[in-house]
Order: structure tokens, then sequence, then C-alpha cells
């Protein structure tokens, strides 16, 4: 037996989330089921990083899982990528010691949100939050840095998650500008560790920010209240898309 | 009767090409049966500056139509966005003279074609060409240079489009890299006029001289030979943009 990591992108669209669930489309039932294939009709469960929510991608998602055939890195990538759909992409595979979890591993992980604050895009309807109207991105840079740390997000996941922990460190933030293209903006969010829409609700609060609604100072406020009515809205899911896993 | 000019952009993936169609779902025909709701059900053709192929995408299609009921601009902009589906939208409406015609009065065109030389994108397929191997980017950038001015392009559409007058200028190109992502290229072909699938011809031929099965100069002779069988493949149109129309 094998233990191997895979390394895949996904375009989160026509998935209900990334997780395994009975009668619905998820990213990891494709998976699965042409792992399944490829170990002769055998079941092969996969253990991600972590989940995503419906309508969320992936550039760089990592699951590890193990298998009996014989069969090399490079042969198993070509395999997965001939027989699953193609919004979901094998990037690398390799073999990892037998103990390797790609969710207990994990040092960091980062995700990236899109939006764009021009001319509504067809073309790029379900994969960059139109937002569609200016927003003041001087004051959500400035809100931004107010999550970077240990902090308690218990405002930023939703009041039904209840969880025994709800701190979790951010270790870098930034905001990038398209310099060919001002409106496409890009925020970006490195952390030890994210709660349940985390991202979609620090992404919703910065939006109210940029809108003038709320300080970038009212940040401590917010997280230090520990209650989620005082933050801000949940960013819709297109935006969001899973950057890289750290190991 | 007023005469309008109407801007819009679509994704191209889930239409049967531009051009209204029996049967099928075509851009145009979305836009009309929109249309013919705002104008108390009676039927509004709309005259573009000409029709893009099925999975072709436009960021600014132009065309003129005529309307009775009387409507602003702004308000005809937000009933049409507001009726249409997602993957069509309506940037602009300007009212025109009674003569105006989108087709006949265009000066030129601009198309745009977009490749990805990097890693397979599954949020992109749909948008950009997934070639996913390197080109040699500067042979690419000389021979598109010889397209430039008054050719005949017969060896760039299909032997079965008789045409009267296969000569067309090219006003300019360009080759565009993205600075932050080199794997990112944009092909920029502006020209007074284009024949069916000719910007799909002359990008299958740049890329067949990108893998070096050509060279640049090639293309003084494939021009002259007026043969279709001379030139290369047909690259796929989801790379494919309308990106302008100038008046």
């Amino acid at each position: 037996m094998k233990r191997y990591l895979m390394t895949f992108s996904y375009d989160g669209t026509n998935y209900c989330g990334y997780q395994k669930q009975p009668k619905v489309v998820t990213v990891q039932n494709e998976i699965e089921k042409v792992l399944k294939k490829i170990n002769n009709k055998k079941l092969v469960k996969i253990n991600a990083s972590g989940r995503t929510d419906s309508g969320v991608h992936a550039n760089n998602q990592k699951a590890h899982f193990d298998l009996d055939i014989d069969i090399t890195e490079e042969k198993l990538k070509m395999g997965l990528n001939s027989l699953l759909p193609d919004d979901i992409y094998v990037k690398k595979i390799e073999e990892v010691p037998a103990d390797f979890d790609a969710r207990k591993n994990a040092k960091a992980k980062e995700y990236i949100y899109k939006i764009n604050l021009g001319t509504y895009t067809p073309t790029e309807r379900n994969i960059v939050y139109q937002y569609n109207k200016d927003l003041d991105i001087v004051a959500i840079e400035r809100a931004l840095k107010y999550f970077e740390g240990e902090h308690n997000f218990k405002s930023f996941t939703p009041t039904a998650e209840t969880r025994d922990n709800y701190v979790r460190t951010i270790l870098q933030t930034n905001l990038l500008r398209d310099i060919k293209d001002l409106d496409k903006v890009t925020i970006v969010i490195l952390g030890t560790g994210f709660l349940k829409y985390m991202v979609r609700n620090i992404v919703g609060t910065l939006i109210e920010i940029g809108e003038g609604k709320r300080k970038p100072e009212d940040i401590i406020d917010i997280l230090n209240k520990t209650d989620r009515i005082s933050a801000g809205i949940t960013a819709p899911p297109e935006g969001l898309y899973l950057n890289d896993v750290y190991y």
C-alpha cells in the first residue's frame, strides 16, 4: 500500500461543494468514482485539506489517499485526468509517508477572493464576484490588516456552527489590484485554519467598509463581540478560491 | 420610430453562435425574445455588426434596432438586462440616426484570442484556449506582422465559403503577455473586415509557427497560395472574443 498526495484544481460552479454527499454532485464524489475505476472497482476514500462550499473554486486543493495497485505517479495523474470531467484537474501526484494527513498536517491555507468593480463581465460571472460598483479600496486595505494575528473569529462564522475553539491565526493578508485593469481586485488571506464561511464573511464585511457603511477600525469591535450579527454579510461563493495549502 | 445602437457582451459557451437560427439557442434569438416583450409583443429585429461562431464570446458587440415605443435609453438598458439571461449583458444603448447601420457603417473590428500556455485551468476552460504547452512567442509575434496590410485571405476561410472578394485589410496586430503571468498570451487583430473562421485560422496557423512546424515568413507564401489547405488548423472557439467595433 502506498499513500499519495494529490494537488488538484476545480471550477466549483457545477458542484454542491467539495465534500461527498449522497444524491448530489460533489468534487469528492467525482474523484472517488474515477479512483474506484482505476483501483479495480475497490473504493478509495480521499481525504482533503478541508471542504469548500458550493460554487467555490480551488487552484491548489490537496488530498491524500491510499492505493494497493502498482502504478507510477505520472500514470495515475494521466489516468485521473483522462477520466475526470473537464472542470476538475489533477496537477500533481506525489508519494508521501504512510502517516501523512492532508488535513492534519496542513500548516497554513491561502484563500483568494476576486472582485470586479467595473462593468459586469458575462464570461467571468461564475469565477469573479461581479460587484460592478466602486469601493473604497484604501479603507478595505486598512481594515484587512486588523484581521492579521490570532483572533477569536466567532463573529465570522454562522451561529449554528458550534466549535470548541473559534481562535484562528491569520498569518498574512494582501490586497492586489491588476495594474492594467484597476477594477480587478483580489483579496488574499493566509491563515493556519479557517471556520465555515469565515473568508466569505470577512470579505462581506470588508465590502461594507468599502461602501463606507463601516469604518476599518470597526473590525476590532466586531472581533471582540464574538457574535455573528456584529459582522457583515456573506460574500457570494463565485469569487472565492482555495489557492494553496502549505505543509 | 427611433433607431438605437446597442453595445453588448456575452459568454458564447452555451450558444450556437450569435445569429438567429430556428430550433437552437442563439444570442440574437435571446435578445429579440426580450425586445419583443418590451415592445408590446411586436417583433424587433436586431442587426449586429456581424455574427460570431458557436462558443465565441464578445466584449463589445454592436447591433442596431428600431423601436416605436417611448422609452429612455437608460430604461431600455435596464429592462433588457433584467430580462436577459446572465450570460448576455447590455452595456450601452444610444439613439442613432435612422440610416445608421451597425454592419455597413462598421469601419473596423477588433478580435482578441486568449491562449494559456501554462497549466490547465478548469475555471477558464470555456473562456481561454487551454493550449497548456510552451510556444515560441517571438516567432508568433514575427509571423503576426505579415498579416498587416491588404491581403487576399482566401487561404484563411473554408473552401466552401464562396465570396466575390477575399481581400481584407488588417490595420494592426499585437501580441500581449500578462507581465505577472507570462503563460497568458493574447493575440489582438484589428481589421476592416473578416471572413468566416479567418481569425481562428490565423491563430491556428500562428500556433503551428509557435510549435516550430512552420516559419514566420511562410505566411507570405500561404497568403499568396489562396488555398485553404496551405494554412494551418482552425483554433478552437473558446479563446476568441469580438473585442470592439469601430464606427
